[in-house]
């Protein structure tokens, strides 16, 4: 649909299977150019979940309904078509969740309540509540035949190129895998995005503790990037957990051998969500802000955020202009502490600005170099406390526009 | 610099003097196109002031300094400067305030504290500190010769307009002039904008009435504009009363004689604020949100603000696309309550959906016919409450890009 984006990363990944995960990806007819649309996914029993989803309050049925049955944390299924969001699609909209988990629930051999459902695409146009039940059994044939790019493609949209990531990591002695797939370029902002990412792992962890090991992750890559400020009605980040593997027994977030763990499957989150960056729409230039000296960490996230979100700071990026006035603005929109006369602004490593004044001397076209290239990294201090965060974004080009002025019609 | 926006009103609106007001502007050589950027306006004695500023933590020098003196609620002489927004020009900005006001509290006769200033243009390049003040006999010297036109024009950036607005209104039996200039295309958004506006009066009114009469105003205008989201350092709305009719005295907000004026003042507030948005940066479409069913009106304004901010909301509005479930989107991020299937939209008084649902027999051709002309009116209603707002905004265009794509480099 449209030209990859110069931003994707070289190749998709090698990944390796998930004991105790079967996926499968096929071609269901729900988007009209005819490409992958329904991705399947069946756990091995035992499986545990974890989920964060849309603050949207207008949230789609599906995410309503991954929202009501979290609580058992339990996966035996996962659904998910692209083409259509089911959302604002009213009752109508509900009965296609029901009847998709009940024919999933029934095919699969397990209760209703251990199915997921997520939907991607255009809102507002109800799908028949029978249509997605009616291509179970041919998603379900190739169950164990796809590979994980069969899945990552089946759940794009406006997406350039298919987006995974895998780590391995070890829980005591045992070889543990975490892979992860995501989809999303529009519509992304915190908390979250028109974002799908499905992460699979074969170690055995409780929901309640991989709700909260997701809930950390997800901070720090998928709340913390944004393409356009906006957010989906349909962002859905499932972690799966099948137990395949035996290790030492997982029983709270802090237990010591789960250290590595937590920072593997962080390292999955940020590797998914910077892609989903990469691929933001019309995105030329990746852009990483590190925001230091904060009164919090979440004060840090916050006047990252107003800058990765500001039109000036975006628009001045995509024209290669080191404009730290722009810089300046968006920290004093953001709400958070901040003091003019403490903040210190650098762009690709130099001092542009220390502590509220220009450095002496500063040389504009040592920044604009590093402006004109497409990885852009900026810094801020603002001087008021110790908080620190990390937030990714991308610029704001004449290829949003083109392709958010005339996406649906 | 830039070419006229299509949204510009046929003409400048005739103005009529307003007693105990002169105004002066001149080109001082602070913008390097050589056009005016001084204004100086100075104020009969007894006068008194009101004033909003922008909420930025990072805020000007000029504001700073308004915001001190306010308290004293008198203004006898104003100078605002266009070309440099001394902001972010640490000790050095703060010093060329403090000459300007010397040298015109000098020139005028009048105290420190009845001394206002305002700048706009760059962030971050200090002005030397008596360069402005070396200028003030020179634009002094045109007091009472020069035109509301000539004020507007020198308050200008990157507006392709000057923007003026005058009412006449009755306080008891007097007749009473308000006249308002204002300067603003981008960095516009609530609370507020690179957004500069003089309102001046020749009523006689307490500054503390004053005061919560240009709140209530601002509130229904330039903080329900937006036209990018981003906030300005140094946005600076005034309102100065002469007191040169004599009328009823007037002391309290709430006085019955009052109620035409406090109109009259909305009305040259908002017509200014929508000035502003039709000089929005690279606009071509003049948005109106109106928002109904609410929680409260402040819940109604802020679900009207993310409608209005959305940047997938504005990119369909620039490609003639009555896409509502981009509406449904923003409405949902808003963080006020919502229900999805109790809320209404409607594009060009065309309802589209009533209580969640697509109305039956929709035809997109209607409102499609709507959205390619360029008075967009929106309308939702969210069903939850009975708090109502009326927000406007602009369409996002590749012109917003290529104007900030190179504003300064």
């Amino acid at each position: 649909m449209f030209k990859k984006s110069p931003l994707a990363p070289a190749r998709f990944p090698a990944l390796a299977p998930v004991a105790g995960v079967r996926v499968s990806g096929i071609a269901a007819g729900l988007k009209e150019s005819g490409r992958p649309d329904l991705f399947l996914a069946e756990f091995a029993k035992g499986s545990t979940v974890a989920g964060v989803f849309t603050k949207s309050k207008c949230s789609s049925a599906p995410v309503d309904w991954c929202r009501s049955i979290l609580k058992h944390g339990r996966i035996r299924g996962l659904v998910v078509n692209s083409g259509n969001a089911n959302a604002f699609t009213g009752r109508a909209g509900d009965r296609t969740v029901e009847y998709t988990v009940a024919a999933t629930a029934k095919r699969l051999g397990c209760r209703r309540n251990e199915v997921y459902i997520a939907s991607t695409g255009v809102i507002g146009v109800p799908v028949s509540q029978d249509y997605i039940a009616s291509k179970l059994p041919d998603v379900a044939k190739r169950l164990g035949k796809a590979k994980w790019a069969d899945a990552a493609a089946a759940i794009m949209t406006t997406d350039t190129f298919p987006k995974a990531a895998m780590r391995k990591v070890k829980i005591g002695k045992a070889d543990i895998s975490i892979v992860g797939i995501a989809k999303g370029s529009g519509m992304i902002a915190p908390d979250m995005a028109t974002m799908l990412s499905f992460v699979f792992t074969d170690a055995k962890i409780p929901a309640p503790v991989l709700q909260r090991l997701l809930k950390d992750a997800a901070d720090r890559s998928f709340n913390s990037i944004t393409v356009d400020s906006d957010t989906s009605t349909s962002d859905t980040l499932l972690l799966a957990a099948t137990g395949q593997v035996r290790h030492q027994r997982v029983s709270s977030v802090g237990d010591s051998h789960l250290k590595d763990f937590r920072e593997a499957l962080r390292a999955v989150c940020i590797d998914l969500a910077t892609q989903v960056v990469r691929d933001g729409e019309g995105a030329q230039k990746f852009v990483t802000i590190d925001v230091s000296g904060a009164e919090s960490a979440a004060a840090a996230r916050r006047i990252g955020l107003a800058v990765a979100n500001s039109p000036l700071v975006k628009t001045a990026i995509a024209g290669g202009d080191p404009n730290w006035g722009r810089i300046v603005m968006a920290v004093g929109k953001a709400g958070e502490k901040a003091d003019r006369d403490k903040l210190s602004i650098g762009m690709g490593g130099v001092p542009i600005t220390v502590e509220g004044q220009l450095v002496e001397g500063y040389d504009e076209s040592v920044t604009g170099k590093h402006m004109a290239g497409s990885e852009i990294e900026i810094a801020l201090d603002v001087g008021v406390g110790r908080g620190k965060a990390r937030v990714w974004t991308c610029d704001l080009t004449h290829g949003y526009i083109e392709i958010n002025a005339d996406y649906r019609t």
